[in-house]
């Protein structure tokens, strides 16, 4: 048995992944909870990352015809009973303001005053509010399609959160769109999951499997949801995106209705769909290791730190104007579409330095000294390679071939994810084998993805459900359309479905 | 007496200008009125002017060192008694979550539940919540300055709302600083009062004037408050942004300490500085006219519109060929760094369209139809002329010199808004003079700015707003220094200040 190896993060993801996951975040200067009960804070390095999804997925979302708006905070009571399963999702997890001041009551203290003729809901999601403008805004044919979004924030009342993957308040896009057609909405539906599928597996490098929800897996009053699943390296898996085919439930509780061509009213056919700040959370479960945050090329707050290393009794100065000379000129370089993000780090704490950026997850790291200068070069090391694992470069190399090192870097991450998942999902076609894999696997406390075959009945899913903690994640796309038998009752089952344990 | 002029917009700004306010609103599609009580929705022309505003302001607080962060939307009541003035200047009017699920009660509706044991305030701004997590990052000199700012919703429960003006939920970006010295916490408070006015100037094409608000007029918990204050057309005045020096009042309620060089304990000097979607609504007062929304080229949604006309049996492909290829070659130009947003408005409504574009306030409109194509020209109006006043010129000549036109039309707005204010401002030493300006001036109902002196004394200034509504909206930077008596009092009277009635 060789000794252990040191890592920056304790505890290992083998000895604890939850704990490691709390750490991560910590030593990455993501973020941190508030004392805000079940509300984080997103510290500068986690909010740059979230700032370069936001515009990155914005572009996209444009370049398909869809416009940003922004709907009010507040949603009165009335509103959230427009459509009757979906107040049933959202009554038990939310923030409702009752006043509207706060005056001075007994000893003085602050108490609330004001009290509201209607309480109002902070918004979990924004079906009802916006329906209701879409409700004015269409009379005819001619009005559709109407094709939104919102950046905004959402509240859900969580009894148990963690940073970035169940929050109280936590960020999010929210698409909402109204059609005059069944088969346009759903097309809409389904373009919206391929957009998130390109950006979670192009630029977060997290490989996803698309697929449908099951019935009592769907948004709360919609009549089909599709999502993208990842999986985590403790095996479970994490719903990345979803995108929500709501029929016309929604346009009938927020009346909805437009002329058609031929004269006739109907109502509209709605979509939503949406993606958060719980994605970050996926892509540090995915990507990071025992040293700490590993972050995709395409999304990093920073793609380069530079290091300069004084010596003792030489000036600093000569090394400090190289490497701002080196910052403007990297800085300058575009890599897709954008300037490449140049740090200097010149705080003097020797070796725990370059520890940090590791820790932070930076892509590259260039240590830069007095010698380097003289011999035109730079010294590199490279999240995707063991800390240690540095290279000594000519510098102009380095400037020549930077957008190429971060490509292959964010190849890197997508296939070693990639690998991962397909390691750990397996066709399993035993009810015993199937158990077992949830239950007494010696190295899987999670299993993985379990490849089976379902009947479709509510009444198996459920079963498997209260035995393992298991669900059905997804029935994919993508199958081979295999006949079989179904895992737990053995009747006809149509085709294999995703099982795992999640978040 | 002529007769009167067909306009777009009705009522007139001279007939109704709070009426023509809403009208210019609802024609130019950007926000209406919500059903939630004191909130708007912002429709996407009006929003991607606030995306527009965002992207290009963030830039520049960027390159001072400020980095984005995101803290929780709802604040503790007890934190928000950290601050003495404080909790008093916000207490009266904040949306208070008390409950934080919705239980069915008597005839099967919806009340609130879950009662929380403290109630939380929805964050009418968050000094107080960032503050906290200031005093958990800050223990020495070297982690000092700190430099943050967030974009955010905020709620300030408002009796009497207008669109962009006055809304209970509005947009906003709030900085939030802390430094080792009172001089640098100053300094940054006027570096950001600054870059507003820059900003507001540049970009809005609204002149301010720059200066520091009386103790009565401060931020709840200030030492003092910066600001910049813009003309309205009704000759009100409009605050465009306020920067804050809170000395050391907040960091002692939060406990923001830190370890001097010297190896002693010193709180903080914090400062705060924001603006808000509120100067959308300044924007939409200064510039705009009886035909609709004016909107300064540099924030613009959209920088031109292609109209193609169609002949009546004739093929409209080619001409809507013709403008598309227009419009990705106009589309690939940069425009301060931006590339230029282009639209195509191919709807057959006849002169109503043209109309709807001038009540957009696109700067530009070109006319496209099959004549013009054989001569290779283009009919263009320009938002800053006479609706009628169109030009024919070379498409070559309009793609080569369109930057330069959205500029001198940037500029015209710049200037006309300035000499509106030069008009307006006047220099009163007379309190007879000065009661009659704000009484029964007969051709200026609001009066103006009036550039008078002030001895200094509470008194006068709460007089003055009794009989009047007219306040001292600041302490200009830019003064003569001359001495002077007191309009009011007649006493000594250290520099001339700017009175006017408000928004």
């Amino acid at each position: 048995m060789g000794k252990k190896v040191k890592t920056a993060i304790t505890p290992t993801r083998k000895e604890d992944y939850p704990s490691w996951y709390q750490e991560v975040v910590k030593a990455s200067d993501m973020a941190e909870n508030s004392p805000v009960r079940g509300c984080m804070v997103i510290k500068p390095w986690g909010y740059a990352l979230w700032e370069n999804i936001m515009h990155q997925m914005d572009e996209r979302f444009k370049e398909t015809g869809v416009k940003n708006a922004y709907f009010p905070l507040f949603i009165p009571l009335s509103y959230m009973e427009k459509e009757a399963e979906h107040v049933e999702g959202f009554a038990k997890e939310c923030a409702v303001v009752t006043h509207h001041k706060l005056e001075h009551g007994e000893d003085n203290k602050l108490v609330p005053a004001g009290k509201l003729q209607e309480p109002l809901i902070v918004r979990p999601t924004s079906e009802t509010i916006i329906g209701e403008s879409m409700s004015r805004w269409t009379s005819s044919y001619r009005d559709l399609p109407i094709l939104l979004n919102q950046w905004a924030n959402v509240v859900r009342w969580e009894m148990r959160t963690r940073m970035f993957l169940r929050t109280s308040e936590f960020l999010w896009q929210e698409g909402h769109t109204a059609h005059a057609s069944k088969d346009e909405a759903e097309a809409r539906t389904l373009m919206m999951l391929k957009l998130y599928t390109r950006f979670v597996e192009d630029l977060l490098a997290m490989p996803v499997i698309e697929g449908r929800k099951t019935e009592s897996e769907r948004f709360p009053g919609a009549d089909d949801t599709l999502c993208i699943e990842a999986m985590m390296q403790d095996n479970k898996a994490l719903q990345a995106g979803t995108s929500h085919f709501l029929g016309q439930n929604f346009a009938k509780g927020s009346n909805i209705k437009f002329q058609t061509e031929a004269g006739e009213e109907e109502f509209a056919w709605t979509t939503s769909w949406g993606t958060s700040t719980r994605m970050i959370g996926g892509m540090i479960m995915v990507h990071s290791d025992d040293d700490g945050l590993v972050v995709p090329p395409r999304v990093a707050p920073a793609h380069v730190v530079l290091l300069p290393i004084f010596k003792k009794g030489e000036d600093p100065a000569d090394v400090l104007a190289h490497v701002r000379a080196l910052k403007d000129e990297l800085g300058s370089i575009l890599y897709h579409g954008r300037k490449l993000v140049v740090e200097i780090d010149d705080r003097d704490t020797g070796g725990a330095r370059g520890w940090d950026w590791v820790k932070k997850g930076i892509p590259l790291r260039l240590e830069i000294g007095p010698k380097d200068i003289a011999n035109n070069s730079v010294f590199m090391g490279r999240r995707d390679k063991a800390p240690n694992e540095k290279k000594s470069m000519l510098q102009t190399d380095f400037a020549s071939s930077v957008t190429a090192i971060l490509d292959e870097i964010q190849q890197n991450y997508f296939d070693r994810a990639l690998a991962f998942q397909k390691e750990y999902t397996f066709e399993i076609d035993s009810k015993d084998e199937f158990y077992r894999l949830y239950t007494d696997h010696p190295d899987l406390p999670h299993g993985g993805f379990a490849l089976s075959h379902w009947c479709g009945s509510r009444a198996c899913e459920e079963k498997i459900k209260q035995d393992l903690s298991v669900t059905i994640r997804c029935l994919p796309f993508e199958h081979k359309g295999d006949q079989g038998r179904c895992i737990y009752c053995d009747a006809d089952s149509p085709q294999r479905v995703v099982f795992a344990k999640a978040y």
